[in-house]
This record gives C-alpha cells, structure tokens and sequence, in this order.
C-alpha cells in the first residue's frame, strides 16, 4: 500500500467554506484537493491500494482509504465537497474512535505526530524535499509500501520538520523541478507503478 | 520549446457558462483545465518554454503561450476564467488572425487539421497512446521541441485518428497505468525534465 501524508497548514477544520472560492476563502483547499485526486484517480478508476491522510491545521486528520472509497471525482469541487462532508462529521470523532461521514473517509481528532505515529509501522516514512537523495537511486522495491509527506503551499513549520527527522527513514527528490504536491504525488506513482523507470 | 495540443470534444465554444460548475456544465472544462496547467505551472511559477492549444470543438483554437501568460494560477477555475475570457473574444479572430483576449493567450478559428498544419514544423508531433512505444526506448533528445497530442475524457474520434496518422512522427505510452490527461503531462515533462531519468 502507498499512503500519503498532506499537510494543510491553513485548510478549515469547520465546514462553513464555499466550495465557489476554494483558492481564496479556504486556505488553499484546492491544492489540497488537487493532491489528494493525483493520489487516488486513473484514467479508469481508482487506486485501491492508496490511503491519504489530510492533516488539517495540526488538529484533525481526514483519512481516505481508496479501497472503499466512493464519489471521489477528478475534480476539485467534488474532492472539496468529500473534505467538507468529514468536516460536518467532526464532532461525531471522540478521543481515538474516528467519525465515518461517508464510505473510504474517516476523520481523527489528532494532528501531525498521531497520525505519524499511527501510521510509522506500515513501511518507510519518505519526507519529499528538494534536498534529498534521486529518486533513482533507491530503488522502488525498497518503496512499495512508502509513507510520502508532503506540505501544501507552506513549508513544513520547525515543529513539523523536528518530527519528521525523527519519523522519517528517507528524505527523496524526485527531479531537477520543484513541482506542486500534486505533481510530485503523479511522479512518485510513476516512478512505482514502472518498477522504477524499468516497466512501461 | 514543448508544446500541446488538448482535444476538447464537449468544451464550451460560447463563453456562457457557469464557473461554479465545470464538471458537469461545461463539457468537462474541469479536465482540460487540469491539463492546461499541468503544463505550466511548477512550484514557483510558469513553464516559459511551453504552449498549449485547446482545440474547442473542432471549431476554435486557443493558444497560451508561457512566455507571455498571465494570470495563470494553479486551481482550475481561474484557468476556466482564462479560457471564458477567451471565448468572450472569439469574435475578434477573424480568418487567420487572432483574437488576442489577454496576455500569452490568442483564439484561432481552426480546428484541429489547421492547428497541426500550423505547428508541424516546431517539433515532432507524438501522439500519447497506450499501444504506442516506451517513452524511455525513444531518448529525451529526440523530444526537446516534440508536440504531445492529447485527448479529453473521449477516444480521438476516427477523423482525428486520420489525421494522427498523417502527421504523427511517433506513437508513444508514458508506463502501464492509463491516467488523465493531465497526470500524462506531468509525466511527460518529468521525462524530459530529467533528460530520460538520467538527472535528478
């Protein structure tokens, strides 16, 4: 399984946004929204095998596991509208039990460092940062079961950066381009689904 | 220079349609929206070096150049803003000259045929194709200046197909998932980016 990690440093954690201004009102919602379609969608259909954890500002964290996961579209609107949807759901998530507002989705109450934690057992946690090793390198065997984090627009904060040297085992670049998460989420699909450039 | 050519069968070639919907309302705007700035944007700005035509229709032509693009953010409707405005102008393209809506943007009144007439001498044209060869068996140098041709959510029609055939230079498959069109260009320059996977 690959998971996915995203950081939202400004995204709601209340469900009062507009899905008509998710770039300006909603704290870059779209971006956010953006990476989590790359993770899941193909052409015909969606990647069962993928989970995506939305941290949203540190406090919440809305999970998407593609293998149950229904009415996730391309689009932004319709991704928003699923990340909303949990939000509604927020208070139905007490202590470790999540809320299930709707089939694939789940949302905690924990940020950051619980989702880490939850999840640092599942295989390597691979922090993508410009100033990491090629890709190429590693080899994708070693990253079948990888943990990818990434930030949204922001940098990752001092805090979350002190975490991630703890958590992480790799710190990756996936080429010579600084890309959006979205981007690098498709080329990190890329480079597994090939075996690691090696079957096409 | 890279260039692309995004067939929209269903977009809008009228500007009247509604922002606050373009996954179902405009002829999946949404999708060629994703694609045209799949092969702009990057993380801290916009891809000079590159053009897209979306081809409305069969009918109009809108041409973005990056080297004079503005405006472009990342999210989907203010590159479906883009594409409005341009419409709004379509009048203004009379014969072979173009309307010129905003800056790095220009509307054509040809269709598909006229646009590959006009650019077949830029660059190879490749069509992206599932049967088509490996991208890594062809080389990245053979493809600095190449034209990727690109459907929407729909086949290439069997005239489209025709006319594949009779400017085509190369048939090629990016891996072994089918993606969006959008994740194909974003892959398409992470190839080239790279010089063929060969620097990170």
């Amino acid at each position: 399984m690959r998971q996915f990690v995203l950081i939202g440093h400004d995204v709601p954690t209340e469900p009062d946004f507009s899905l008509d201004d998710l770039a300006g009102g909603a704290g870059r919602l779209d971006a956010l929204c953006r990476s989590i379609t790359a993770a899941f969608v193909t052409s015909h259909g969606i990647r069962e095998d993928v989970r995506v954890h939305l941290i949203a500002r540190d406090e919440l964290t809305i999970t998407f596991d593609g293998g149950t996961l229904q009415r996730l579209n391309p689009d932004e609107r319709s991704t928003a509208s699923l990340v909303r949807k949990a939000l509604e759901h927020r208070e139905d998530a007490i202590g470790a039990l999540p809320a299930e507002p709707s089939p694939g989705s789940e949302v905690y109450r924990r940020g950051f460092e619980g989702t880490l934690e939850e999840i640092a057992d599942d295989g390597p946690i691979v922090q993508l940062h410009e100033g990491g090793e090629a890709v190429s390198d590693v080899g994708a065997e070693t990253l079948g079961d990888a943990i990818f984090v990434l930030s949204d627009h922001r940098d990752f904060t001092d805090e979350e950066g002190r975490l991630l040297e703890a958590f992480a085992d790799q710190r990756l670049r996936l080429g010579p381009e600084l890309l959006h998460a979205d981007q690098a989420i498709t080329i990190a699909h890329h480079y597994l689904d090939t075996g690691g450039y090696e079957r096409f």
